[in-house]
């Protein structure tokens, strides 16, 4: 008998159809044995509706009555769920974030857990019930019903089940699993058996939207096995474990998985003077501004006197960036050039194989040069190295890299 | 300065424009000076939408489960509500049932109102909140959410007027107060500046439905004074007393109103032997069957030796109640005949007046004879005669009793 958190989001309860699917699959759980809490989001879409709702009321709403709206979305997934299992004849009580006791923080729509009563659901378990909870929302000391932030549904599930020592936390979801890179993207891309929590990091805040970020690192810090896998299918989706473990195989690869986006857009200021305190000259007025900045490299011109400074912000910044730029800091430089280029794709090799391997990069390298494809931007990491490249290249660069690191179906665990 | 409770029922807040028009006419009580708690229900059709979600998966689901699910409808209104006041400028804060502290017993779908917990309300008020507050809803001692049943929002509205000593408890809805009758069937019908409790419960039970029986109850067991009113126009509608206030007023007149209804069936057992336990007889079998009975009438036919019995129950059990007299009660009297007759109105003549005054039936009698329709039964109580006719002349008893008594427009407050 295994303790199993379920953690089921709004596609997989999105229908009545759907969460039907859901109870059944708890109901196998439940006749095999084990004891099962189940984590739901709102079904798809009505958090969206709730939140357009209250845009139509009032453009600015207090988080606080944010979260007293959008939290009602979860609830009716946990009592229509709850009445869904009723109906296979298995036991099962619904609680409200609340109401099990998720205690948070105050900081409305985006609430931290600080602790977990779990003296109720532990008797309710011990008792035959399936504990139904509603994802993505607490309350903080006063009572005010809070909010995780979206997606927080995921890290309800991960602290429950380090709360309650579950045996695994299974993230349910609309794919069957981490695959080394998107498969609409590259046909060969396969399904991981297992991924460190360290390159799922990498993964998730590289674009890949399988898992909430949040909720991998807290599996990592509370060492919860993690998987992830399909609520419309079956199969054995993808293991996230801490290193420890991923290390004891022997065939472990070099890389992991290809990580890309096209969201990004590169601004260079060329030929600044080459002083100290230019790139906070650069970047300072951006920050001001409330842009972030993922990418930065600063090249010395050959004269020494002069260097070029580029970096990289979200698309939909761009515009604002490079105004800000032209209006603000090319005056304050006192020379200096802008150019901008929202064309351009991020490609990322992932893998903690690479931490003893050098020359990843090289590889890299060489393989992006002999399909012809020029490298504007690079950034590395322990685990991870990153190319920005023009945009029309991704696919290209995806696939090829995909096949020279080995990571091809055919090719599956051997070493690149 | 006083302190209102404003409860707002479904009409009342069923769109966003509906929700924005009650936060303006909070903000003008607010700008008078005047603290104020409103009290919502779902936005109108929200509940239905979640019971027939509810009825897609499980066709009898559990009460606990029902509450968990409808109250949301509540909340959603109450967070809504709470970001127009806030568009408006003006201090709100809302609280489901559970967290203003409404605890109730655990009757879930029917659960009654134990105690309210109001220090966080007054410390709100006392700090220029507007409080809004989730109708229909409260929290049993374990913590479970439970609803008051449909039109609970009426009893939220004034169990926490009581609880808060408020001056005013105003319920807004969809009519602009309580009427002699229905203007759908006498359009010289009035609205009345005043009406008792007592007279109120009267018509309630008769089926006017403008406010709930339980709210109307509480209203007189506590002393709150009950204010019906439009929310969509202004106008001071209709204050509901106690009857010592009502009593001062020098022109009281001796019927309040008419109510009716047509969604009773008359059920007839004729030439039943007239011996002790004959009612027993035939009302057992039906009460057994879960089937309520409102008018009952025996009379003694002129032999002495056999009665005629009659009463009457919902049209919709008129087939079941028929079925149950001539397979079980027929057998079981060894005599008898059974008529049943689903064509007929209830027109009741309802007024504290005719407490002090006799021969209001005489007169009621009279009128309906010279308009030539036939009384099938009677039944009277201290401030309610009720007759049975053919349905076919309830306009025009109820227009003929509306100007015999003096309820017409023209004859406002003349002693009928």
């Amino acid at each position: 008998m295994a303790l199993y958190v379920q953690k089921f989001g709004g596609t997989s309860v999105g229908s009545v159809d759907r969460i039907k699917a859901v109870a059944e699959r708890v109901q196998r759980f439940r006749s095999e044995g084990h004891q099962v809490v189940v984590v739901v989001s709102a079904m798809s879409g009505e958090t969206n509706r709730l939140i357009e709702l209250a845009g139509q009321i009032n453009d600015d709403p207090t988080p606080r009555e944010m979260d007293m709206l959008v939290s009602t979305g979860e609830q009716v997934t946990i009592s229509l769920l709850a009445m869904a299992l009723h109906r296979l004849g298995v036991a099962a009580t619904s609680y409200t974030g609340a109401q099990v006791g998720i205690q948070t923080d105050s900081a409305h729509t985006r609430a931290r857990i600080q602790k977990i009563e779990t003296d109720d659901i532990r008797a309710d378990l011990d008792d035959g019930q399936v504990v139904v909870v509603a994802g993505f929302q607490g309350v903080d000391e006063e009572g005010n019903i809070t909010t995780l932030g979206r997606g927080g549904s995921d890290t309800t599930g991960v602290a429950l089940a380090a709360a309650l020592g579950a045996d695994e936390c299974q993230i349910y979801t609309d794919v069957d699993g981490v695959y080394t890179t998107d498969p609409r993207v590259c046909s060969a891309a396969r399904r991981l058996e297992t991924i460190t929590v360290e390159e799922m990091l990498e993964m998730a805040s590289l674009g890949s939207k399988v898992l909430q970020i949040r909720a991998v690192e807290f599996a990592g810090k509370y060492n919860v096995p993690l998987r992830v896998l399909s609520s419309f299918e079956e199969g054995p989706g993808t293991l996230i474990v801490a290193e420890e473990e991923e290390s004891a195989n022997m065939e472990e690869p070099l890389i992991s998985g290809i990580a890309f986006n096209t969201n990004e857009a590169k601004l260079t200021v060329l030929n600044t003077p080459d002083v100290p305190g230019v790139a906070l000259k650069i970047l300072g007025p951006i920050s001001d501004a409330g842009i972030e900045v993922d990418m930065i490299v600063q090249n010395v011109a050959p004269t020494g006197d002069y260097t070029d400074f580029t970096f990289t912000v979200a698309k939909s910044d761009f515009r604002q960036t490079q105004r800000i730029l032209e209006q603000q800091v090319l005056p304050s430089l006192g020379s200096g050039e802008v150019r901008g280029d929202d064309r351009i794709a991020k490609v990322s090799l992932v893998g903690v194989g690479m931490r003893s391997h050098a020359g990843v990069a090289t590889r890299m390298f060489g393989v992006l040069g002999q399909e012809g494809i020029n490298i504007r931007m690079v950034s590395t990491s322990e685990i991870k190295i990153s190319v920005v490249i023009d945009e029309k290249f991704l696919e290209l660069a995806v696939r090829s890299l995909h096949t020279a690191f080995g990571l091809d179906q055919q090719n599956i665990r051997q070493e690149g």
